[in-house]
């Protein structure tokens, strides 16, 4: 055997919960690793921030039933989960601007609206039930589910102008892209991927169910923490060499790691942008062309106590009217202080990102006044998260596939190219997009990668 | 006023057609220019190489009536042009493989299939005339058309199965993907942007009429030779910084050229690639990860003559049973030799690659001689371009508008950011993907930024 000399045996490629986990776990193995993150934290789509001497999410923070891995890292790293506030009534502001109150998810929209959307719910259940989630593009009638964007099958489906728009709004608030944007087949395989179309838009025994004491960054920064001088930040990866022995990544300044292996933990529109020698595939190329980021802008408001729940309410608001789509309470579990989330989503994101820092302060607070009263229009702070401009995420909550790209290209969106192995929270079969899939993808990694390296484990 | 120094007026990216003929339009200008080119040779989707002595067209080749650029460059430059062998009857092969002799665009489908196709066709061209290419996204009912997929519409518009086979086919051959990958309203555009369908697919009178002696090819040679050292070759741009005097643009091998202006002249996707600094708009940065390239290998085949012309066969044909979408005649215009063209596109293309080079050999090969009969078995030279494995343009012939992207981002596609211009096939108005596109938003890009250099002009 030639005499090859590495750096370290893997590194991992950003460090969002995909790399972290990622990287956490093939040190469990005994792999030496070194993490390169980008940006000057790590965190990735659960970066922290903190706000008036606490700290908040700018990004994913909810987690519910079902997600076990990512509860399973909580118990290990010690950081305690508790039960999103849902007591009160949530409120659904109609197009015109009057104010529903309900509970649970079904809001009084009227009798044939709210049997339209729940028959569109249950078909779309139905349908996802179909769904092969390991390879969507085998799932029965792939090519005609993936050969139609969500619009055209709520256009079709759903008979109530009502409907179609409670519709739509629910699309922005769970993929954050407009129908048009987005494949059938993708909507079906995410929520076949989360179990049903309740477990992604549910809090009590849905995907926003629980929360993490003190944040879910905080997960990301246990594990960061824990990287110690594994982890090297403000070191965006430009360019990844491989031949048959070992792989070659460079870094913006001109550093350069040999290592066996590289696990690329970034969304695939991001992967995308690093220039790989040789070339990747065409398949896996042109299925990174394909794949775009959702747009949302996060809102954190908050304020010297959760003023809405003496007032009767969750906290939770969906609106017709906009700018705001949806809202959440997310006061910390002491409650000696209130915060309420609000996220801007879809092309509503795009249309107020053009406006000026005062003029979106003013929409959203405006908004957000009309949903609980004009306590909620003088927060003590107001932070603003566009997550479609930063550079090393460029949108979220996660990628979007648009109609042909899962039938047309998905083999290659988990198949490792050589030493090349793909992780973060689009790769995972299992809750696609969430903290959990992020989660599940860093672990899966980490496995197939240390298997490689000391088969004999 | 500050002192600044520049290496040069103006860094071009890209030398394809549209980056070319800016460079060449720019130095006309009286402005200095420096032409960056990733590949060892100047051409992108126009590339030419040579074939037992002759020159031959890798990539675009045919010209037609309305564009008037492309003709007047060749003028300029002493390219003669020449009509596309035409005599003889086009085939038509069926799933099943029987042959259908045809002339024109109308092949003996059945009447039912004809009627359809014809209905379709007449509803297509109805619906594009009402799309501004300017502002596709202001064009009357944008939002329903760029919210379903050009299959969406073929399923709900034509009755008989062979015709939508048939438009599948059509989409196939003149965006190199499938159906269900593009928005009906990128469809409409295109086609307005060519001003017919027919004056997409015909041959007389559309944009496959004429042939430029030499090759295409020999105009991006031509100009490439009239840059001389302002042409670089094997220099892939890597990051452009820019600030309020100027840009400054980095090659692979860390070269570094201060200039005041930059084209960037790389298909969209490709564009995306390049590190910028400050990062891009949000709107420009998502619209890029939206507009894959479409998938097409092209092969070449050479004969000692154009065997086909005695039999009566114009040597264009289409096949409903594939893995060839179409052939064409390509053969020199003194008819010296015999040169069939053949292009497989979309899902036919990405299967086909899977393949290995033999096994793809004899899949063309076999189906050309279904088409053309035994002497077209065995070629003097068989020439192979996927264009999807080129890592500097990744499919061909264009990007690929998937629905939402022309609505929810359109205004960022043609926007300078700054000091930095796009120029591309896409990025025209007219004759969006084609030859002279490129050439027209090559002269617009320098008509810009030659106004800004030396206003007086």
């Amino acid at each position: 055997m030639s005499h090859h000399h590495f750096d370290i045996d893997v590194v991992v490629v950003g460090t969002g919960m995909a790399g972290l986990v990622c990287a956490h776990r093939l040190r469990r193995h005994g792999v030496d690793v070194v993490a390169l993150e980008a940006c000057h934290q790590a965190g990735g789509r659960t970066v922290g921030v903190e706000i008036d001497g606490e700290g908040a999410d700018l990004g994913g923070q909810f987690i519910g039933p079902g997600q076990d891995r990512v509860y399973a890292l909580a118990a290990e790293l010690g950081v305690a989960t508790f039960p999103t506030y849902t007591a009160g009534a949530n409120v659904l502001e109609t197009e015109t601007g009057r104010l529903l109150r309900f509970r649970g998810m079904a809001p009084k929209l009227g009798l044939l609206t709210l049997l339209d959307v729940a028959r569109a719910r249950f078909r779309l259940d139905r349908l996802a039930r179909t769904v092969d989630t390991e390879t969507p593009w085998h799932s029965p009638n792939a090519s005609a589910l993936d050969g139609q964007t969500l619009r055209s099958w709520i256009d079709r489906t759903v008979r109530t102008r009502s409907g179609r728009r409670f519709l739509t709004l629910a699309c922005q608030a769970i993929w954050a892209c407009e129908p048009s944007e987005l494949s059938l087949l993708h909507a079906l395989f995410y929520i076949k991927a989360a179990g049903s179309l309740s477990a992604l838009t549910d809090f009590e025994g849905g995907a926003q169910q629980d929360r993490l004491d003190g944040g879910a960054h905080g997960l990301a920064g246990k594990l960061a923490a824990g990287l110690g001088a594994a982890l090297r930040l403000n070191a965006p990866v430009r360019r990844i060499e491989r031949d048959d022995s070992g792989v070659t990544v460079t870094v913006d300044d001109g550093t350069a790691l040999r290592a066996k292996h590289v696990v690329v933990a970034a969304a695939p529109a991001l992967a995308a942008r690093i220039d790989y020698h040789p070339p990747l595939p065409a398949a896996r190329d042109n299925l990174s062309q394909r794949l775009p980021m959702g747009s949302v802008i996060k809102y954190i408001a908050t304020y010297p106590e959760p003023f809405w729940r003496t007032a009767g309410l969750s906290g939770a608001a969906l609106s017709l009217r906009g700018p705001i789509a949806l809202t959440a309470d997310s006061s910390p579990r002491s409650g000696n202080r209130g915060v309420l989330i609000g996220f801007v989503n879809g092309a509503t994101a795009r249309d107020l990102a053009t406006r000026s820092p005062a003029d979106r302060r003013t929409a959203f607070l405006d908004a957000l006044t009309r949903l609980f009263g004009p306590q909620a229009g003088t927060p003590v702070t107001l932070v603003e998260r566009n997550w479609n401009e930063e550079p090393f995420t460029r949108g979220a909550y996660s990628a979007v596939f648009p109609p042909g790209a899962w039938t047309q290209l998905g083999p290659a969106l988990r198949a490792p190219v050589g030493r090349i192995h793909w992780a973060g929270a689009e790769t995972s079969p299992r809750w696609y997009g969430y903290i959990d899939g992020a989660v599940r993808s860093g672990e899966t990694a980490a496995d197939a990668v240390a298997q490689d390296i000391h088969p004999s484990r």
